[in-house]
């Protein structure tokens, strides 16, 4: 379901620690220890992280290795983006009030008669 | 502390009704029963959605009014979209090696010893 992938995606960036893993993982791909080392966290913490984003499909574990590389898959991300446009047409819509209201502000100050406002 | 507030805005939007609330909202305000009717929820559960929406700083309630009325606030979402930013790069890095690499094979294939069909 479209719905619950999407949840499943905001719950699993709902975390400063797993959203440092990813951050990492955008300049490439990386092995488990990599990932711990700038946590100061154990292994099996940074491995719980892990499996919170590999099952919301943000992180892939590549399986030829002794030590499996982890790299990001941008899929669920490209979701979100998408699901941001309205949001984003909610914020322009906001913009160009603003801008409208400043206009008329200044129409006001420029040629109003006696600018006796509240 | 930054990171909280972008902790508390994607765990807010990991559930699709917060997610409709907010959908609904960005078209205009609503009162708490507007926002309920398309749900078939209850108000106290609704109450329940907006509070965790209202706690990370994406809904306010008006206090001016018997019913009270909800509205967007879109701040915590450009701190997401502003978030997002490095990986629409990551993506944009893997359209261009892909384009490259299309490239490439289209070179050999003009090129190569055989020179067929374009």
């Amino acid at each position: 379901m479209v719905d619950d992938s999407l949840s499943a995606t905001f719950a699993a960036l709902a975390d400063p620690t797993r959203r440092s893993i990813l951050a990492r993982l955008a300049e490439g791909e990386a092995t488990v220890k990599e990932l711990a080392a700038p946590h100061a966290m154990s292994l099996p913490s940074v491995s719980r992280h892990l499996s919170v984003l590999e099952k919301a499909g943000l992180v892939v574990k590549s399986r030829n290795a002794q030590w499996r590389h982890c790299r990001l898959e941008i899929g669920p991300l490209l979701e979100l983006d998408k699901w941001m446009e309205p949001y984003r047409a909610f914020q322009a819509r906001l913009d160009r009030l603003e801008e409208h209201l400043k206009t008329m502000m200044r129409d006001r100050e420029a040629g109003g008669p006696a600018g006796a406002d509240g």
